[in-house]
């Protein structure tokens, strides 16, 4: 039999403490299925990344852990970036890694769930009838769009700087990630919504008309339209609206980002990037260098992340449903971390919360 | 003495309705004004945009139209669009009057407040600790970015189409919109949040480095930067930490209808659009096709742009503020549209709501 194997990549901030669990999890993951038929084992690599690989390297992206990721059958990655990284220039930054490693992975499809868990409904800011049973899911284009299009940059003309990116999509970018998005609607509830600023930009225009062409081939899914600035209205006016909302690179970075803060718990929230050879997963939280070493952080984004793994890359949804009912029982018996906390005595460290997890496994 | 001129453009779907209260609110204020020892008087002059231009004339921005906002001191338009005009070709959709008004006009500021009615705490979806007074204003650019870059279009390359959109921000665009929005800052509590998207685009490192050169101008203000993924999440987690928020035309289209919304009254909001010769004011909401002609619709957030306009092009703080205590009052006697109804007794068309408002003033 083939062991799996899995880069992991912690990079900075709190990134090195959520990962612990995760090798923890791991091996429990290994002790219960070796007795098993298929003799299901992992492997975990490790490599740099981010502020940690422009320490040790003077690169954030190291041709290593990109040659290490194409070796291995999914990455798993913590968070990158921290303030002493933000004064480097542009190329050597923390965010230019990132970037980098979904462009090399083609990892074009982002999905970020929104799902908000039961017993966390009080720690959103929104009112508990509003975001109950919560669940839908952002499918985010992810090497596309403004993020990469060119020509970008700054220029000088007659002394005057003008600032420039480019936002574009081709048709087979739209029509791959649409397919993602309706694919996944039929294991939901068959209903998707589209967002883009069809309106005033022309590139909309095309995604658009691919998306409702890529449609015809999902008679079963309901398919709808929504300017981008109405969305994130809609996603503050009745969220619940939503099932699967697909949409380019930039309206997701921001769509997700307003979707997650809904559940008032984004320690919780877990993202898978796939379409490529190579699947790449992370907790959709940053590196949060404020709380970082101080055995804190929530592990529990990472931990799902790992979920995500199993389910999407390693096609083991028993093993995904596993990890995810651990982390349901554990919220379920009252344990918190300090972020979604709202009384006190229930309060556990990064190791303490990552152990009780895995004892539910 | 010289009468003031207003261009009225009611537009599309509730257009006309909310529009028929300021006419009697404008008669109100000339009565009452005609006794002043300046004798401040306003002509209302009526123009055809949108749709009814369309209908009328082919165009939706007709060449009349904006000579006449060229004559006239301020611009006061209610809304545009409807279904009718989804399926028109895209130069002749009510969205290019629109976009053609702002960029004729010059008005590269848009001012668009989210200011909570004590009264209508409730209509939020969020908790109302979370929003009770919340009184924010975003400071859109209106006339650049994405929305009027070159190059721009679809264009097929090996039988493969491409959309293509250009973000572009010249150093003198940022820089005036940057002061407007510290002088307003000034005006209220000394804060600007600037955000832009500077971790991935060069547009917005142009954007964010402008940004910090104008501060130096204004050492009384206090500047910081949100990437606007954050901003997103941070309008929803903690809205009261905002006081202004200025930032280009996309991310400022996208945010400011978040921060509306938070308020659960968008039928109450108005908004600026200034910097140019004449200034260009509407209600933040949209011609709401489906409750056109029902007398049902807000007239407040209308009314409450005759108000902006009164402060910002007409330089009547004094009226601006009368126009204002009237809305107020009459939320406080309980009276409500349908929008923003809790109870049902209390519910007044549009009609009705207007005359309640002009016997206050
Ligand atoms: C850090 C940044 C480059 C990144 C993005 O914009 O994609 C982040 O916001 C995210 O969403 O993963
Ligand atoms: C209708 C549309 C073109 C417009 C815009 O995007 O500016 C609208 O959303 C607005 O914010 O006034």
């Amino acid at each position: 039999f083939k062991k799996h194997q899995i880069l992991l990549l912690p990079g900075d901030g709190i990134g090195p403490e959520v990962t612990v669990p995760v090798r923890e999890l791991v091996s429990e993951i290994n002790r219960s299925e070796s007795g098993s038929q298929g003799k299901f084992q992992i492997e975990l690599l490790e490599g740099l990344i981010g502020g940690a690989a422009t320490d040790a390297t003077g690169k954030p992206l190291p041709k290593e852990t990109l040659e290490m990721a194409d070796s291995c059958d999914a990455v798993l990655l913590a968070a990158v970036g921290g303030p002493k990284y933000d004064l480097l220039p542009y190329e050597l930054r923390p965010e230019r890694a990132l970037l980098g490693i979904r462009e090399h992975l083609g990892a074009f499809a982002n999905l970020r769930p929104a799902r908000l868990f039961p017993e966390l409904v009080d720690a959103s800011t929104l009112k508990p009838e509003v975001i109950s049973d919560l669940d839908l899911m952002v499918v985010r284009e992810l090497t596309g769009g403004i993020y990469f299009g060119k020509p970008r940059g700054i220029v000088e003309e007659n002394g005057i700087r003008r600032g420039i990116n480019t936002e574009t999509y081709t048709e087979p970018e739209i029509e791959r990630v649409a397919r993602v998005a309706f694919d996944l609607a039929r294991k939901r509830s068959h209903r998707v919504t589209s967002v883009d600023k069809a309106n005033v930009l022309e590139s909309s225009v095309l995604w658009r008309e691919v998306v409702i062409r890529v449609h015809k081939d999902y008679p079963d899914v309901t398919l709808d339209h929504m300017y981008v600035d109405n969305a994130a209205m809609q996603l503050v006016r009745k969220p619940k609206q939503f099932d699967v909302i697909v949409t380019g690179n930039l309206f997701g970075d921001i769509l997700s980002d307003e979707a997650s803060q809904l559940t008032g718990s984004i320690g919780m929230l877990a993202s898978a990037s796939i379409g490529g050879k190579t699947g790449l997963y992370e907790p959709i939280h940053g590196s949060a260098p404020d709380i970082a070493g101080k055995n804190i952080a929530n592990p529990m984004a990472m931990i799902l992340s790992l979920a995500l793994l199993l389910r999407y890359s390693l096609n083991r949804e028993d093993l995904a449903q596993r990890i995810e009912r651990s982390v349901s029982s554990v919220l379920a018996q009252g344990f918190r971390t300090a972020d979604i906390a709202q009384v006190k005595g229930q309060v556990l460290g990064t190791r303490e919360m990552g152990e009780k997890i895995i004892r539910e496994y």
